[in-house]
């Protein structure tokens, strides 16, 4: 399977290529980057010296020779992937995008909260979340991968609002991240002496990844939801963990609650922990993991769901390759057998 | 002023003689440590060499001899603060204990959440958040000193319900605390490389500030409120950052919301920074202020009130020191000036 | 091949589990845990759960049943492996033992720096450091795996000594590790307030591993080397950096330097980066590489070498499981190709 | 005093405002940042907020109205200080510059190191090591400050060279230095993902500190030296520490040494902390302390002598404002009584 990777000089990108390097089947074609067209893949990571000895060259490579490759990853920024998948989408090459461009059934919303036009509206995209949506997954062209803190929280809450245990108002997340979520690129938010020694909340009632969470909600729960989405900068490099907060419906029992979490059966990347378990980001560190725990308010009949997962991994590249495992037809777990790098 | 310091081998201890090295009229008479009598306080604590060239001695000591001190300043683990709180107010010498043992009216709550029995419930101790309770303060003869959570919380929420803004039901407090909350005791869960790289919950449902901050919230509502306290391990040393959703009456405007921030005007060690404002641990470290600010999610008719505090000053030894100022007559400020190290 | 780990709860004990996980001949027969047995893996190493399912045993089951291992790791402080390595030696099983005691040539040496008498002299073992000393290690029954500090240090240094071009003289180790070095048993130097923003040196002068390193220096040179080695304690969990000073002789050019280290040609673990390069901890963390660069000041005839790997892996478990390939015929990389989780 | 600052909005000049503040003769007269001007301080630094309420006004206003300080902060990057002190010195204000532009007694050297030519070779500029050059500070009307690593280098080794006791070849320091030291300028180098849980060295063989530090140690020994100088990039945001080697000449005793340290009696900022100690950034973080221990390897007839210091504080702003109370008759601890913060 040859694969490219568009914007491969990003974390995303070179968390890619440390998945895909236990990948049996991945063979790299071409890796682009912008800046660093013609320099050497182990001169902008020194980490893969030896492992990888391509030259990134430019996007225009890789576009005029989409058919070389069965499937391009892209981890450009938003805004920019909906124009190259454009052009892409006219060769037979499938397609997994990172970014944002894909991840709404309706464009009307990612032009609300992007505030830039859609340019790529019958794209026909599938969301990319595989314990929820294997079955279209499958037979994707264009793939739109979930956001990380989305992914947290479709996963703890989806089947507390499937099997309609709890109530659709008064739904929380509040969550925290790892600085590698905001990317390679310079910023004051991402500048050590400002991020280590501190904890902020930041995009407070307004963060992009509020909407996407929402439709799937939506979804399992068969009616609209809204939440409050609260993401924290934690002074980490990778990991997020959502604490999810919602009210039960009277009468429901601990093992309800156990019993609706049974939806991950044979979810090889879903560790349900459990009534009482605290999931921390370290046990999942470097692995395709999401760990999941809940905790029963009795007091005031409330559920409160933990979820920790890799932003890089689970919350992208890893779920990627996920994704392409199943468009591809291989075994979901196929290069993801990573153990988690603890401590 | 004579000051003596039961339990000085802890961080709040340590803490509490790094701000009193400041303050014009304090004068340390005692410290105890039963672990580490007879130690010079700079073989514990190296930081302090040059600065306090006593020993520590024991416990019984200072209680043997009371009435050498105008305060006695307990730093001990709750359960014991409460047997040499009994034994020292048979004195004239004035107590501000830190830890929980006389934080509740009503020790049945203590007894319930604790789990040990109230040994000293006729005590009259006052709650010490000052903000709130100066007029009691300057006349206690022993003073509790709020909890760091507490501290956090209360504040941040307390003229929302004062002004009855925001609904009781459904107010939750989401928090993130430094490792040194935990203090100097050996354990997994303080361990380097458990806590490194690494951000989890714990005490979901049950952390012991759940009734302390309850008790204090209703009564600035005027009425019984509960809610949901979840309280983090961020991995860094000192911080606080409360995350509070309540949801707001209809009709409430932002201006009523600001206007109801204004019971801190005057209030020396609050920065109210208002509506937008995200709080980061790092801008109060090492300072006795909470800066405090809210955002408003109209989608959902609902606040979100963000605080940050450094836990080991206003959340504990510099909230001590501001209440021993009000006991003594003193300016609310003296000693407790420092600009936050930043970065 | 059915592999044991005895003290398999400390740190390298579970490093040994991720990283025998990629390695298709491993299957785990016994893991012991004296405080644990009767516990299951992932109980106490949460981030294990779904992978390794088993619990621990106590140590006396797999020394009584010594022969269903066809090795046994074991992970024990040091004093305490020579006396179950002195019992296991009665059987077939290969032993590869990760702590000091048989990784001495002279026992005296041990007694000197280590202050307890040797009670296994006879026992014959090997030493592992696999770039060195391959062709023994294939044949060893008992083998030494090095420390940490000893294999950045010898692998920085030796080409150089090999070559004869610097002098013996003046030779200084001056190095940094991450905490896990310090393994997770309590105490104050691993307490996270501690050692979170903080950098100082231990073991100054007197460092365990000075002797280890002085040893194959020596061995290296042909003639008797002593030298300084400084550890320093970074807050970092994983990771070892090693600084190395030496006099060239005169006449040294850039190119022998170069080409004395061309030992490490064919090598798969060592990425000679060359003059110039500066190795970073985080570009080898989680991989069993090190990285190794040299910068020359022609002002003083100096040579600075750096070295960095991972101390859990090349400097422990990874080093270990390649030795394992080693002494059973395997082809040294199995198992071990994990790229470095970066950022 | 009226005092301003050029180049206010790096992190040395919001530390200046932050000691700045506990000195009671300092009022603040102008702040500059060009990049800033008229935004309020605490806009920029919000930790500062309700403490400094003024804005940032241009450079040229602060020129242009020289004689409206009494002494005037240069915080830019090195070669920008001494265009504007050249101007600046026209006027009776003094001048303290935090950069290296007035560093070097021979501009010559300024200029091989610095790569720019020198446009101020007349200024007179005293450099502003207090405990050594005390009495020339008095008199100073240009005041260089010295450099991080510079402090801590040469008041760890001057007294061994002072005293004679030490060789004069094959001086060594080995360095760690926390993040704030290269400042708030965007660099990958300062990007969190990139330094958190990493360690590496930098500048091998070619710092520019390096012959600054040769600069005074030759001063002190009376005859020329020439070191090695290896800074390390710790991932911490405060913090220098020092390991420096030298070979004692025959028959040095320990007394000697302890004698020779105590040049450094009645120096309120130095604690020697002697044989045997090692000290550690963090008991001196937010302090103008520097700490100094030493280690005797007998093996070798060799001495280990460490320093800690806080880079912004000894190693910048707080060691200015005791360069400042010097330069006006003040007492040199005015303002500079702040105890380490710990933990």
């Amino acid at each position: 399977m040859k694969i490219s990777i568009i914007g491969a000089s990003g974390y995303t990108g070179a968390e890619l290529l440390r998945v895909l390097h236990h990948h049996k089947k991945a063979e790299i074609k071409y890796l682009t980057s912008e800046t660093n067209a013609g320099a050497s893949v182990s001169s902008i990571y020194p980490h893969l010296a030896e492992i990888y000895k391509q030259n990134f060259v430019d996007m225009k490579t890789v576009v005029k020779n989409a058919d070389e490759s069965d499937v391009i990853f892209v981890a450009l920024p938003h805004g920019h992937a909906m124009s190259v998948g454009k052009e892409l989408a006219k060769n037979k090459v499938k397609i997994i995008d990172l970014g944002a461009d894909y991840r709404f059934a309706d464009s009307a919303v990612y032009e609300a909260w992007y505030k830039i036009p859609h340019t790529h509206k019958d794209a026909g995209a599938i969301y990319g979340l595989p314990e929820l949506y294997a079955d279209k997954i499958k037979n994707a062209k264009i793939l739109a991968n979930p956001g990380c803190y989305t992914t947290a929280s479709i996963l703890a809450l989806t089947p507390l609002l499937k099997a309609g245990l709890v109530q659709t108002e008064n739904i929380i997340v509040d969550a925290a991240s790892g600085v590698s979520g905001a990317g390679r690129a310079l910023k004051l938010s991402s500048h050590f002496s400002e991020v280590y020694e501190n904890f902020s909340a930041y995009g407070v009632t307004n963060h992009r990844h509020t909407p996407e969470i929402e439709e799937h909600l939506s979804a399992a729960a068969g009616t609209e939801i809204k939440i409050s989405f609260t993401p924290h900068l934690a002074p980490i490099v990778r990991g997020i963990l959502a604490t999810c907060y919602a009210n039960l419906k009277p009468n429901v029992k601990p093992e309800d609650i156990a019993a609706a979490y049974d939806i991950y059966k044979g979810k090889p990347f879903v560790r349900v922990l459990g009534l009482g378990a605290s999931p921390a980001t370290k046990n999942v560190r470097g692995s395709n993991y999401i760990d999941i725990g809940w905790h029963i308010d009795k007091r005031l009949n409330r559920v409160v769901v933990l979820s920790a997962l890799d932003n890089l991994v689970k919350g992208a590249s890893g779920q990627a390759v996920q994704n392409m495992n199943l468009m591809f037809g291989l075994d979901e777990k196929t290069g993801l057998d990573d153990v988690p790098l603890y401590p």
